[in-house]
């Protein structure tokens, strides 16, 4: 046995015991993979196990986040402290650090959350650009490093990385590598069966640079990897391996995927690989050799620490996306401009405003829109568009491409020294979800500028209009929803956006004009998620409270009037975001909803809203194609029918 | 003037004075690819305007649906009764038929909504595929038609189109069409901007045949058609073209592509086009020549009409996809035999002995799996898969293509003749969500198979576990979500989503066995949404409600045994589907919930079950990795949970 193969085998071994031991896992990607990940992290990879958050490291993804065994056997052998024998023998057991997919967070070295096809491979295209948009900041000693990828069938004929390696063609993100595990079998069978596709010219076309690999031969591999290290495009590698190889009786077949091989085959595995030692027993020398493997960039890793020390605070507070002191004044001025003017704008312009205040104050901003810039107002004077000729930019033209744009945003806020946001229409969320949901699961910093949030979007349509969307994203556990009533609350929501470092929020923002309601610029009120912008007259009691969000806000301060006329006192409860109202204390929320029945008005599904109110002027339907106005009036969305509403639940 | 030149300035015209009149609309699209469209709607297509349904028309997806008013103006001029000039008078107008994206069931002649990019040309994918299927079960006189798409540069972006061209092209559907209005803009500036796609190398690396031609030389569209009309493979057909064709200021700039173009840019356009007639006036020799345009397939109309008499009474009710008689006598008899051997299964498995007994009985369903078949349990003996080489197969490989899955159904359910199913897991939904919300908004008969449901999923851990999923499709206009409790219901639930002619059915299925908890088969309970599963014993009283769904209907129960030890009388309530349960008159509604509190329990976000319910046994974050024994105790998913928190609610 040459070192090398000890090495792999060591790699294969510890997948397929600890998936043993758990009686469940993917054991024929590690075994597969084996020798081509060995060539990678032995012969190329820059990481340092003792700084496993090293900045300038390499990225690895691997997308195909089934194989997680293979990355946690890479991981302890290459001598990763936050990972021991234990951890690898708890594999998938509940709270241990060896969960089924790589979970990011729960383990050192876990660059990406990964599991749902085609995400990872997306998400390095984000953190490929980011390293391009960093390096085109600071230069080579700061920053230079390479994105790699590994990733089977699956990721390949996903959409969303058809998108993402189209954007990442054009933007010849050369320092990105992919290794495509190309083994020809899927769940269902051989690849073949439901695709016929020439991958490798499918990402020529998309301007790729391609390589093939045997990647069962570790020359062969070392070639190809070179290769792609000095393309000047992105990089595919075809690895062509065998699943589950060594493996006598499953593999080359789907059987070896995604269940355990069995004590009977596992035996056979041992045989046929020469491999005598016991489960989870790494010989000393082979384990030597993977630790001196983690040792290869120490030095890179000290000059890389004093070019840090040299470049200052401000490179590190860059890096670590601490925001600049004081950041945020210009927004605070420009609230008190938003009440002193009474602007009145939609809320997407609004949001533009505060751009035009944010952007130039916190240098890691990097924005962008799925081709609908002008409409979402995602760009503001100042800004610069990204382009393979020119890195130094901090706007990104995503394309007609909602999915990749969520995927990239995911990747450059785990790359680091990079807070995304992104806009499209609200209604076509729904293409980027898997990642937005990627987002909330692994708390990213990411934030979406969902412009044309309801029937307000007028005559394109009920294609064009969400109803279901913010009750679906507040079904999804740590996503904020915001969705500010004026100018001055949609500044708020961005502060809030921007300052929350765990977790994306969505900014849901009108079409169309919206008074300003708000009166005082000191207190950020939606804080608290919600509070009362409008309370009952002097000596008056509280007999019902109107729940508001967004463009309906002002619905309900016109039924309060038509109510206070027919002698009954309202409150009207502005509610921009759930989640932080879900947070306070409940003498807060008992305060702002009263003791009295409550009336929801959205113009979005109803769905939800009976945590909180008993009567509910809300979407029921779809919507349909007509003036904005007309629609509002035809769903019984009005001023009107809030105060009937209210009526008929204060008689019941 | 050229006749062709006329009528191709009828389609300008019309598109262009409606938008201006509507004061909203894309004009660019029309104006661009009214040649194109002269060609293939004069020469090739094959339709008739007076039997807008004939199952064997071809079938034409304006899948750049901002273009809608090209498509109107297409229908009137052809002579569709459903459309006169007023209603092109009244485009974008609420209640119009003339939607601002084409809108199915609105007007005759529209063949799908679109708008939401990538759509139309994925969902064409499934009709040129329903059309191979029905043509090889019928032969050529019975079903042979083309199925055409207008794209622009936008659908090609979309990630969903390259999963479902690349599926066209595997499964060699020459009869496919695809004309890319290839004018090198896109909303925010020239496509360079953002693409670099070589798309012709692309498609052709897909298994596509790809042409050229020039958008705005009739003859040079023609031969491309040709050419593709005789392609053994499925055609992309590059026009280039110039956006606003003939508008001198706006033309080849996104300027024109979703704005009117003005007063002043019309009367320049009608200048320099040479169009003298004032707005809607189309002088009656354009009009009649457009009108016998319409009538060229009236012989090959009345000839199918005979086939189809011949064919008799099956291939009509095939066509109309009624269902056989007594369809579902076998999985009545299911249910009996089910009771008989209390049927411990998964409800997946439950589902995959459903369609054993569904599939031989009902010739049209397409069933398939988006790689998962032998983990969705959708496929049955019997079923034969569908190849480039025999289309006379009833299951398709989607390969891991969900979203293309997604739109390939909602295609085979618009062209009729099939009902399709689909799976792929619960959380990967969220892939095919926006074909799903299509599925709502035009009505389909479309079924999601969509297993592991819950944190039950087990080791695979928070990526592979829907949480907020089910909340999120409640929220849906009429998506119906079913969540069966066992085997029994999991038939029940079938047939109803399949006798649901009107809207999509998503069936949420666990991984886990799943107690038989059902006693009698004769009535569908199921139908009702809810029912009480288990009441209180005899002379008891009613003091609580426990509503579940699903695998926790059988904790409900255990729960209600802890409560009578206690000498609380509870009340079980499955409620497999909140849609139908809305649709029940008050009284029942009430009969099922009772007058006392109720706690719900579901292993999904608690988000909108505060419609039902006073407490929660649900889920407040992500799942975990972990045995789902393990996961469900962990997140106290319990009996012991929900008997306290019946306690709690009941002492407050």
């Amino acid at each position: 046995m040459t070192t090398f193969e000890n090495m792999a085998n060591a790699l294969r071994f510890l997948s397929v015991d600890a998936i043993e031991k758990a009686n469940s896992g993917h054991p024929g990607m590690p075994l597969g993979m084996a020798d081509a990940a060995t060539v990678l992290f032995t012969k190329f990879i820059k990481i340092n196990p003792r700084a496993p958050k090293w900045f300038d490291r390499d990225r690895f993804v691997l997308s195909a986040g089934h194989g997680s065994m293979l990355l946690y056997s890479l991981l302890y052998l290459l001598g990763y402290e936050d990972i021991s024998l234990d951890d690898i023998k708890s594999f998938r057991q509940l709270g241990s650090k060896t969960a089924g997919h790589p979970e990011y967070g729960h383990l050192a070295g876990i660059d990406m959350t990964t599991g749902p096809l085609g995400q990872g491979i997306s998400s390095a295209v984000g953190m490929a650009l980011a390293e391009r948009l960093i390096n085109a900041r600071f230069g080579d000693e700061l920053c230079n490093h390479y994105t790699y990828v590994i990733n089977g069938d699956g990721c390949l004929m996903e959409g969303i990385s058809e998108e993402a390696a189209s954007l990442a063609g054009h933007l010849k993100l050369n320092k990105l590598i992919v290794l495509w595990d190309n083994n020809n079998i899927t769940i269902d069978g051989t690849v073949d069966k439901a695709n016929s596709t020439d991958q490798l010219k499918r990402f020529q076309a998309m301007g790729w640079n391609t390589f093939e690999a045997d990647g069962h031969q570790g020359e062969s591999i070392e070639k190809a990897i070179l290769a792609a290290q000095h393309s000047d495009k992105p990089s595919l590698i075809s690895v062509r391996t065998i699943i589950g190889f060594g493996a006598p009786n499953k593999q080359g077949t789907s059987k070896c995927h995604g269940s355990p091989l069995g004590a009977e085959e596992t035996a056979l595995l041992r045989e046929n690989l020469k491999w005598q030692n016991a489960p989870f027993d790494i010989p000393q020398d082979i384990l030597s050799a993977w630790r001196d493997a983690g040792k290869r960039s120490e030095k890179a890793y000290e000059d890389w620490c004093e070019s840090a020390k040299a470049a200052g605070q401000n490179f590190k507070d860059f890096i670590e996306n601490v925001l600049p002191q004081n950041w945020d004044k210009a927004l605070q001025d420009l609230k008190v401009e938003m009440i002193n003017q009474k602007t009145k704008v939609a809320s997407r312009k609004a949001s533009q405003m505060c751009l035009e205040k944010i952007v130039p104050h916190i240098p890691q901003i990097v924005g962008g829109s799925a081709d609908l810039a002008a409409s979402n107002l995602t760009f503001v004077e100042g800004m610069k568009t990204v382009t393979a000729a020119d890195y130094a930019g901090n706007n990104v033209m995503y394309g007609i491409r909602e999915h990749a744009m969520g995927a990239l945003m995911n990747g450059m806020a785990l790359h680091g020294g990079v807070i995304p946001y992104g806009g499209t229409f609200f209604v076509f969320s729904d293409y980027m979800r898997p990642s937005m949901r990627l987002a909330a699961l692994m708390g990213l910093r990411v934030i979406y500028v969902m412009t044309h949030d309801s029937i307000g979007v007028g005559e394109d349509g009920p294609t064009h209009q969400p109803v279901e969307h913010l009750a679906s994203y507040r079904a999804m556990p740590n996503m904020n929803v915001f969705r500010p009533c004026d100018a001055v609350e949609t500044a708020e929501c961005w502060q809030l956006a921007l300052e929350n470092e765990s977790g994306p929020s969505i900014l849901a923002l009108s079409r169309q004009n919206l008074p300003l309601l708000r009166t005082a610029a000191k207190e950020n009120l939606c804080a608290k998620g919600a509070y009362v912008i409008s309370d009952v007259g002097t000596n008056k009691v509280r007999q019902v409270t109107l729940l508001a969000t967004g463009s309906e806000v002002s619905l309900g301060l016109e039924a309060q009037k038509l109510l206070a006329e027919k002698g009954i006192a309202a409150a009207v409860v502005s509610m921009p975001c759930w989640e932080l109202f879900e947070k306070q204390g409940q003498a807060y929320q008992k305060a702002v909803l009263g003791d009295v029945p409550c009336v929801a008005v959205e113009a979005g599904a109803r769905f939800g809203w009976e945590r909180y109110a008993q009567a509910f002027v809300c979407m029921e339907c779809f919507g349909a194609s007509g003036k904005g106005e007309a629609l509002y009036a035809h769903f019984s969305i009005t001023a009107e029918a809030v105060a009937e509403a209210a009526q008929r639940l204060l008689k019941a």
